[in-house]
């Protein structure tokens, strides 16, 4: 569900009118049945919300197009939140939210996590301490490899024929600490990683490229050496591994060829490197995957969007995309 | 003329035949005959080059789409640089080229310098140690206080009525070395520069949003601390000044804002930043405006693509634009 008082419960139930959300999966709602009945009376899309008590009831509620069986796992104080604002009950709604549905799927009993957006600072104001979505998971899983990449359908860009995917090196810290979490190691690691779930969507052998972390890939040592101590000889690890990876890259003109149809893959340094990019090339369709877990999890890639949560203009191509990817992933075994 | 290796002196020739290249512009091209004669040749435009000899001679040469009037500055060896590969001759010939443009730009006998794409590695095998044309033209100029602004041009972006300009507080230089180059008064200079050239562009008052430099705006101090010490102080003296500036804003998002059309500027920290989205948003119609300089110049801001050097498929569309664009800042004084 996310946070209720951002967008999240309402994507959700406009999603739910789709019928590509029900092609291949019984969705599951795992969040407060009394913020997600709002949510479907704010979409007034005549839903029948159906509360069940473990996942396994799914089968019998029989999630389709009008039908949301839900797992409500959240306090009632969850629904006492109001639109738009920080608030540690929707923090810890949220919180329970993701553990149980992690829980779920560790143990095998759903296929796959899809995760409305959250506010870190209401996840903070809980006492739940977790830079975001992301490294919690990591945490709940016991993962030490892990990576987030956005992924674009091959729909929702001009030239690539089968989609883009951006894994970021290092994602929520600050870029004077960046440096130090680059090794070679950790680029190498992405790779595989980006490597992996670019195969699973689809792609026998996907081309990879990496990005450079200084203007111009450093132009030849002028402007920093990491290209040349670090990048490079992770690439050339990855290369050995077998993998088909190229770069470093100067970022600016590397993302544009990617867009372009010439590598399914791009290996970001830093957050916004990746960010800049996905965002503007499809702020409302793109996917967030998290790479590296035992368990499948995408979420839509946009925030909780306070400004706008609870007016009914909130749009669902994302929410839309994530479960379709996620449907994809979890096939894909 | 730019590199002679490069596309330069192709899509120099290939942008003659627009009519909106003669409109309001008496153009002439500072650069060897014998090269641009040859992209003359590959162009096929039959066009006519006359050689002149002093900027006033330009008059009496009639430009027009098929009246090329050109200055020679090159030694004769810059016309046996072959195709696409790193050449001192041709490093010295883009040198020559812009510092004698300049210095008619300085003499107040030219009224704008628009220049083709040089390459780094041959400015400096020539002996000319610059990071690029920004810094060299800052040097020619004595300017101290100067910057590098990608702009588009109003039809080239979907929504946004006034064009868009990313103005950068840091260009060409490491990553590491960002952080001590970052002060208030740099960051707020930028937001002037920023704001004059929109000026003079046709904005009276234009809308300027400033980048964070942390992912997430520093996520309220989490992922780094720049955003409150550095980036918002100057954001606050800029208000102070009078100016409509606000920020700093994560620049992910900001930057698809500013395409939307929330913004006509934005100021970024660093060269990807600016340079990633620009080149998503239009690769081939950007234009580069230095900002601070006391005279007009623009560039195309690709570069000297020496994998496509004289193919004959170079587009001239970011080499039209400059020309109006240096047009438009000329006649505004």
């Amino acid at each position: 569900m996310g946070d209720p008082a951002g967008i999240g419960p309402e994507v959700i139930m406009r999603a739910w009118a789709s019928p590509a959300v029900h092609a291949t999966v019984q969705p599951i709602v795992v969040g407060s049945a009394a913020v997600l009945g709002r949510a479907a009376r704010l979409v007034g899309d005549d839903l029948n919300l159906v509360s069940i008590h473990a996942p396994e009831e799914v089968e019998q509620a029989g999630p389709d197009c009008k039908t949301v069986p839900i797992l409500d796992v959240c306090a009632d104080d969850a629904a006492q939140v109001p639109p738009g604002v920080i608030d540690a009950r929707a923090g810890e709604a949220a919180y329970r939210c993701i553990t149980a549905a992690a829980r779920w799927a560790l143990e095998g009993r759903i296929d796959a996590i899809v995760t409305a957006p959250l506010s870190k600072a209401a996840l903070h104001a809980a006492g739940r301490n977790y830079p975001g979505h992301t490294e919690l998971l990591a945490e709940l899983c016991g993962a030490s490899e892990f990576a987030m990449m956005l992924y674009l359908s091959p729909g929702d860009l001009m030239a690539s024929p089968a989609g883009l995917g951006v894994a970021h090196v290092t994602l929520h810290q600050s870029m004077r600490s960046v440096f130090t979490s680059l090794t070679p190691a950790a680029i190498e690691s992405k790779c595989h990683l980006a490597n992996n779930v670019m195969r699973r969507l689809g792609i026998p052998r996907p081309r990879i490229a990496v990005c450079a972390l200084n203007p111009h890939a450093g132009e030849g040592g002028l402007f920093g050496d990491e290209e040349r101590t670090t990048i490079a000889p992770a690439v050339a690890a990855a290369v050995r591994a077998g993998l088909d990876v190229a770069g470093p890259f100067p970022a600016d003109t590397l993302l544009l060829r990617a867009r372009n149809g010439e590598f399914d893959a791009v290996v970001a340094m830093y957050h916004d490197q990746g960010h800049i990019a996905l965002k503007l090339l499809g702020m409302h369709a793109a996917v967030n995957i998290t790479l590296g877990l035992p368990i499948v999890r995408t979420s839509v890639a946009h925030g909780t969007a306070f400004d706008l949560a609870w007016q009914g203009t909130a749009r669902p191509e994302g929410m839309i995309a994530a479960i379709q990817v996620a449907a994809k992933l979890a096939s894909a075994g």
